[in-house]
Parts: structure tokens; sequence; C-alpha cells
């Protein structure tokens, strides 16, 4: 478990505590706050804060007064309205702010979404901790043979354990060093800004990330999509479990219309429409790439 | 009053429901919540949601366990450092919607603000209503001789009563021909998407608007400045009143190295020194320009 | 033709001076550089600058050291499989700017595009000419009956009539009252940015527009469809022949597997693949709504 | 050198080619087109790309016809007038691709500036280099005392000894260790996404990065601060050294009303206010806290 007895506390504590507001209150999201969601061997995934729910949604999308709720069965409707016809702004008005434990790989990955608010722990100002990612053996793959920037088949035997042990003792010695070079017993002590440099990318890092609901969306398409990497998928599938449970009806219209969608492009789409004429379509009449007709069989198939 | 009794009563009953959270409640912007504050004639500003507090922005900065406040002294020290040194993104960490009724042509400097999420009241999908800004007396202005860009003296008499006599026929002679032409009474209709390009920029829109706390501030130092136009000044200025009770260590941090502060150029330094040393600086001595200087002056004056 | 003399011969005389540049030069936008394409009744969309071409998409996704092309069958495989699987970052690696006159009205739709670089025709500081759009009559419809944000059937005979003749009055009557009001004859003449407010939404304005591609496509892919609104519509069509021309591979990407593509959601997707097993789905069957299953149909159909 | 002969030849290449344009020109940033900066031991800064000049920026002010410039000393005059009162869209309209070679950990600073576009070298499909920064020992220093994220004086003799020779030997030990993992010589071969998770911070990377002139200013008054990072303020500086040649008058008001530029809170206006006037203030009776008084003697002094 990533957390010391005092962060427990310090969360179990705040977690404790009831305000009255005004607010929306989303009631489903309200029992996963603060609590950390564990994320492969350290990580972790905390809500610290969020604004808005369903209903806020139809509220911004109809500019109401009030709270903006017609009645539920309304608001479902308009709210898969919205998402089949791409409108964006409307999910824009929901905000969520997240406590985020990740290796600096992942960090690196997860930071190209640009259109999100950032603090990250600072390595120039304080010290970074002796944690780092080590794959549990069933995520240790080799070069994926058909797809260029993936993995493959699971490293069995000798080799995962040497990767395994590869990993441990570079980490390891690179924690070492870093502590000898900042250490200020006996000599000055290298600035912590220069001495992080010796950290691999395996090392955990943290910040508070906030993003609307819309950029989330897109976020998720992206990372927990089977192409994503493992180790940034986990963290996507994590967050999307917090997310069914704040905007229910957003989270199945996006299952139904993004995550589980399908686009064909305008080729496809006449194969398709010859083929339900009763039209054998081979790669050869298709007028697709052999590429693309893999990924047409693909969609079609089973 | 710009709103109907039924938007009234529908803001009453929102206002007097409170619910229990778990989340960061600020009670400075609880008073607030969903009033409207009116401004200019027609239109008024809501508060709909917030995120966040002073505490909140430490919390970031500091990537905190818990609530991440260490004690209030230390929280405002914080804040003042961050703001002072241009940190940015502890500020991002709050969040606040406002609903808004505002003039169009208002609303076309308004949205220049990218970084933002708003949603309009569709005048394809809906009737606008018959409400134009008509300015007060006292703020029908002359253009300004020495701004191009600007307002100079109130005009006044004859002139000024002609100003609002042709403001209001016009206004009055759009709207009728709007609705003569969406009429469905013994004619097919024009389509809303059309009908409103007869409407001119002072009539009213609204929309929903989430902006995060350092936008936000961007956004009031722009626009409640003296050279912003009046008509958007007065919706910052309102604005800035709920933010200072909003979070009121960042509103003076605001207020003191913001607002209230002063850029001086390289060369405006160095003028500043030789006369801290007694030196008597003119502008032919200044290395400004004759321009440059002017502001000079301004700043150092009374 | 919306040009002055003065403007048609300050466009001829940029057209005619070539300068050598160690740029990339993509000879297709050459030809267009300058030039007002008329769009509407007094709009154009003229090219002022751009950067890249499809070479340089393949050179960023490549971080090359050279011009980065390969082959040119290379580089259209690479850019159809970016486009493919939603790479955005090497489609921002080219950038156009256009010189854009437009009335207000869809200027206020167009500056929904967050994403993009904007400098307009200053009301405050400059007077706006008399220029306003009227349509012309084959784009005069009525309010649709089917969706309640487009537009229906053309309206015809004495209605039609009587639309045109109140647009036009309307804003000759609205410009005259801006006219007298800002006179300085005989009067000190009312504030610029006071005045304005009287014009209506189809008078025109400029501005300088600066995008990259990615967003361009996403700007063209939701206003070049059917759903936009005609006025802006064909500012995006006029825009589209002068991407074809610019990046012709990253454009007929983009028609293949945005424009002429189809999204379909996994319920779609489930009866689609029963019908191609023989299966006949009907609405009750499809787990569809009746809408989905009507646009289903469409997908589907000729 | 960090380039090899062939990349050299394809620079030198590139940069042979000159090709006539419609386009504006900008001599001072053709002849840095392309060529290898050399920052840091390891890493390079090179232009690959542009898009306007300084009759640009007031071309777009003035939303003109033609190339928008009227005369030389009008146009600087407007461009100072621009940057001093915060107009930011006119220096939007100017844009630089760079392509950089520089430390991950210095990347890891550079893509918190979110306005950017970036494509960066994919570790994921590509196999990294063996080239790790390690500091000239000038730039091994001790943490700062006085400044809680910086560095302080200079490490010496062993003390600066050990470190050179840890970060040498880490670095070469986790790349030995990266090629042993991903060989695919006698074994499987780890997938190289897992792989370079074992590489410290001090590798190289390298990437495409596009800006338009208004961020790049924000980025170089933040990075080449005094309390930049060392390692990132360099490449500020390179950059900041090709802009100068680019736009000389923005690069000129940019010197003047930023860089060396001074914003004074409210408080410290008043105390200078009453300096000027002859009255010896001291931090009692200043109203400034002890940091800020400090902060201000800074600004006032020699």
């Amino acid at each position: 478990m990533p957390l010391t007895p005092e962060q427990q506390a310090e969360i179990a504590e705040t977690r404790a505590a009831l305000t009255p507001t005004r607010r929306t209150v989303a009631p489903g999201i309200e029992a996963h706050l603060y609590e950390a969601k564990p994320v492969l061997d350290h990580g972790f995934v905390r809500v610290i804060d969020y604004m808005g729910d369903d209903a806020a949604i139809c509220q911004a999308a109809r500019v109401s007064y009030g709270r903006g709720t017609k009645s539920v069965q309304n608001d479902e409707g308009l709210i898969r309205y919205l998402m089949r016809h791409w409108h964006s702004t409307p999910f824009e008005m929901c905000e969520i702010k997240l406590h985020v434990k990740l290796p600096v790989f992942v960090a690196r990955q997860w930071i190209r979404h640009r259109t999100a608010n950032v603090n990250e722990y600072s390595a120039r100002y304080s010290i970074l901790d002796r944690e780092f990612y080590i794959p549990a053996p069933e995520h240790i793959n080799a070069q994926s043979q058909v797809n260029n920037q993936g993995r493959g088949v699971v490293l069995e035997g000798e080799e995962a354990a040497r990767v395994l042990e590869i990993l441990k003792a570079d980490s390891t010695r690179a924690y070492d060093s870093y502590e000898a070079m900042i250490s200020q017993e006996g000599q000055m002590g290298l600035a912590r800004e220069l001495a992080r440099m010796n950290l691999p990318a395996n090392i955990y890092t943290q910040w508070y990330w906030k993003v609307d609901l819309h950029n989330l969306f897109h976020f998720l398409r992206l990372r927990a999509d089977l192409h994503a990497q493992y180790e940034i998928r986990v963290y996507a599938e994590e967050i999307g479990k917090i997310v069914a449970d704040w905007v229910p009806f957003a989270w199945r219209a996006f299952e139904d219309y993004r995550l589980g969608a399908v686009s064909m492009s305008a080729q496809m789409m006449a194969c398709m429409r010859r083929m339900l004429k009763g039209e054998a379509v081979t790669q050869e009449t298709s007028g697709l790439s052999a590429r693309e007709w893999r990924e047409f069989q693909e969609m079609v198939g089973e």
C-alpha cells in the first residue's frame, strides 16, 4: 500500500467531514472522494474535487435558470443526442480534480493532453521517494512483431527473470547514487534539480490534475484503448470507473458512441453497403489497401 | 429587474436546498450562489458552481494528501509568493461557473478570452427576448480626443437625447421586423438562424461561462481596467466582488501584485534610480519617447 | 466585388513579388496567395501566409533531420495512417493564416473554435463600412419542421420578397443612424464603441485568422457539414478547396476518414453484423431508439 | 558535435536549396534555417520553419489588405505600443518551428508550456541513442541555502569529481542494461516501451516544437530568467538570439517591456513615491514584508 499511516489518517479525517453546500452534489462520486485507488505497484488515483453532474450538462446545454433538470428521461436523451452529434461544450461544464501517483514514463505520455491543469511534485524543491515501478511478471512483454510501437507475447523463464533483476538493481543503484549526491553529511550536497537527472523513468512522481469532462473523455478514449501502453491504460480504466459513478448518463453515452463505436471510412461504408446487398466483396474488389482491409475485417467480423 | 417571477422562484428554491458534501466548501461564495447580481439595464451575473478555495491553491502547490492547509498565515504567505513570482498553475486549481446575461457587443469582447468553457443561448434554436441595452444618460460619451479607441466627455442636451431616441427606435424596429419575419401566422415563417441577423448588437444574449481562477484573474486585469469599455468593466467589477468573497487571500494578492501593480520598462527603472539619487531627469535626458515619458510621469506622480 | 481598386492593386503588387527562401514551399497554395476568393455577397477568404506541406507532416512525425521525405508513396501512406489512427500532432505542424471578411453572425459561430489566433477589425477604433449580408432569394428558408435548429424549404413569393425588403430597409436605417450618431458635424459625435451597438448582425466585419491544420480540419468537419448553417458552410467549402491544393495527401485522407466517414455506435455495429449474416433486423429488434434507427438507416442505405 | 556526417550533409543540402515564394521572407532568420546551434554537451536547437516578421505583426494589428507596412518607423512604434499595453494577439500571428535535442529532465519542464505543438521522438517505436547530459564542472552546484528550489555555489574538488563519476557510471550502466534488455540475440527482447523505463532523466530526447511568437515570448521570459534552471536557460538564450534576428523590433520591445522590466506592487509604488519626495523609508515604515522589502531593495538598488 503506497500510503503512510499519517497519510491514511489525514485522508480518513477529510472523508469524515461533511459540510452543507448549496451546490449540486453528485452522490455517486462523493463516495469516492479522497480515497486512494491503487494502480500499478505504488501508484494511485484519488478524487480531490469535482464540479457538476449529469444534470449540469443539460443545464448548460439549455442555459437554464434553475438546476436545469426537466426529467431524468429527458436528460438522458439530451445527453445521448449531444454525444452523438459531437457537441462538446456542455460536457466541458463538468470538472474533476485528481491526485495521481504515477511512474515518470507514464507521466510523460499523460502530460501530452494539454487542455488540463497540472501541479507536479517538484524535484527541484523536494526529495523524491525511493519508489520505482517494477512490472508484475505477466506484464513483461517482448516487442510486438506486428505493431512497431506495441508489445507482443509475455516474456518467460530466464529472460523475464533477468529483466526484473536488472530493473530492480538499476533502480536501487540509481537511487543510492541520488541520495549520496544530495547528502549534506561531510559535503556540500548536490542541488536537487541536478541530482534528479540520475533517476530513471520508472521512479514515481505525483501531481494534481484537473480537467473538464469533455477533455477527460478524450483522454479516456485514447488511453483506455487497447493500443495504449498497459501502464497508462490501468490509470484510464480506474478513472473510467469513477466517471461511471459520477455521471452515469454521460458515461453510457460515451461507451456507446465513443469507446465502443467504430469509425468507417467512405470506402469502407461503400463495401459494407455492397455486402448488405449480398455481394461477396474481397480485398481486390474493395478498393481498400491490405492494411485497411484487415482493419475492416476486424470491424465487421465477430 | 430582468427576471420573471417563475425564474425568481426557481432561483429561490435552488438557493434554499442544502446538501452535505465531502468537498471543500468556501463559505464566502456560498452566500452568492445562484443569485442574479444586476449589471447594466437588463443583464446579470449569477454564480452557478465553484470548485476550491484559498486552501485548495496551497494544497495543489504542495501536492498534499489532506486538505493541504498548514496554517492560515502560511497559506496567505504562500499565495502571495505564488502570485508575485508568476506561478500560474496553483491558481488554475480553482474553478467557477457563471450564468451571465449581457449585450451581444459585450459578449463579442468577452469571448476573445479563449481559455474558458462557454454555452451560449442558441438563436438558431430559440427565439431571443425583446431586451436591448440602452445606456444610461451618464454613459453616453463622445469619441475620445486623446485615445483612438476610447470614449471622452459625456454627451449632453439635444445630442444625448437624439442618441437615446435613435437607439430605442432602431431596437424596437429591428425586433418588430424579427418577430414579423419568424411569425408563422399566415406564412411559413423565416428560419430563426436567418432572422437573427436583423438584430442589433445591443440585444441581450446569455451564456454559461466556466473558467479557472488564473484565467479569470487575467480577464479581470484586462477588463476591470480603466481602458476597458465601460459596458464590460461593470461585469468585471461585479465578478471581482464575488471573487473577493470566494478566495480572499488570492484576491488581495491579485490586487497588490496585478491590479494595483505597475510594470516599469528597463528604461523607466533607469530613470527612477537616477531620480532616487537626486538627479533631475527630464524627458530629453530620460531616453524615453514623449508617450512613454507621459506614462512614466503618471506612474511616479501622485 | 468587395474590393476597391486600391486594394486590388495592393494585392496584385504583393502577388507579383517573388523572394527566394530556404523554407519549404508548397506550390499548390502559392497560386492562391493573397487572392480574394468571393464568398456570399460581400465576403471573401484570402490566404495571407502558410507554413509546411504534406512532407512537413511526415517530417515531424519522423522527427527528421532533413526535409523528411522518404518517398512520395511512403508519405501518403504515413499520412493516411496518422489520420486513421487519430494522431493529431503531426497535422498541427502545418499552419495557415487567412484574411476573412464575413457577416458578424457568422463570425460569432466561427470564433467558438478557440484553438486559433484572431485579430479582428476594431469597431472601437475604426468606422465599419456600409456592407450588409442580404441572402440570395434561394437561401431564404423557413424554419425546419424536423430539425429544431435548421432551416427547411425555401420561402417563395410575397413572403420571400417581404423578408428581403425588411433586411435591406432595416440595414440601411441602422447604418444611417450609426453615421448620424458618430458624425462630428455640428455635434460632438458619439464614441464608436457605443455607436456600433446599433448595427445588426448581418453587417460585415473582417479578421486575420491563423490556425494549424489539425484544428482547421476540425473546423471544416463541423462547418462544411450539411447541418452547419449555410452562411458559414460556404466559407468552409472555399477554405476546403484551398487546403486540397495545399496538402493534397492530407486532404484526401481527411475526406476518406473524416468528411465521408461514419461513426457507428456499439449497438449499430451489432445490428450491422446481424444483417451481414442475413438476419432481417427491424427497429423493434435492433435495440436502437427510433431516432437512432433513422440515423442508422441513412448510414447503411443508398 | 552531436550530428553524424550524414545528418550534416542532409542539413547542408537543405540549406543550399532556395525556392521563390510569394510569402513574407524574414532575411534575419533565413540565415539560421536548419543549422544546428549546439546547446549543452549533446543538444541543439534548429529552426525548421517560420511564418511572418515584424511587418506581419503590424499587418494583423491593422487587418491590412497588403503587406501592411506603412513605414519602418511607424511599425516599430506600433509594435512597442502593442507590447507595452499587453496586446497579445498580433504577436500570435508569427510562428516558428524548431527541432530541439535536449535532456529528458529539461523536456519535462519545457512541455509545461501547453500552448505549443510538439512531436517527440518515440521511445515506444524507436531505440534511443546512447547520449547523456553530463554537466561541465562549472555547472555542478550545491543546493542553494537561500532559495529552496535553486542551486548555490559551485561544488569543488573531490565532491565534484565524485558527482561526475557517479553520473557517468550510472548512465553507462543504465544504457548497457537497456541494450541488454531489448537485444533480440538469443532472446525475445523486451518491448521498447518497457525498456525505456530504465533510462535516467539525463538521456537526450528530441522533438519538433512549434509555437507562436506571443507564447514563445512567455516561454523566454520565464526560462531565460535567472531563476530558471541553468540547463533550460541555455536553450532559451539560444532561441532568444534567433528571435532577435527574426523580428528585431518585437525583440527590442520584449527586452524593454518584459525581460528588463520590473513589476512593482501597489505597496512598492507607494514607497517609491515617498522616497522620490525625499522621505527615508525603512522596512518598518514601508508596509512591506521582510521578503518583499528585500526584493524592493534589489529593484531600486544598483
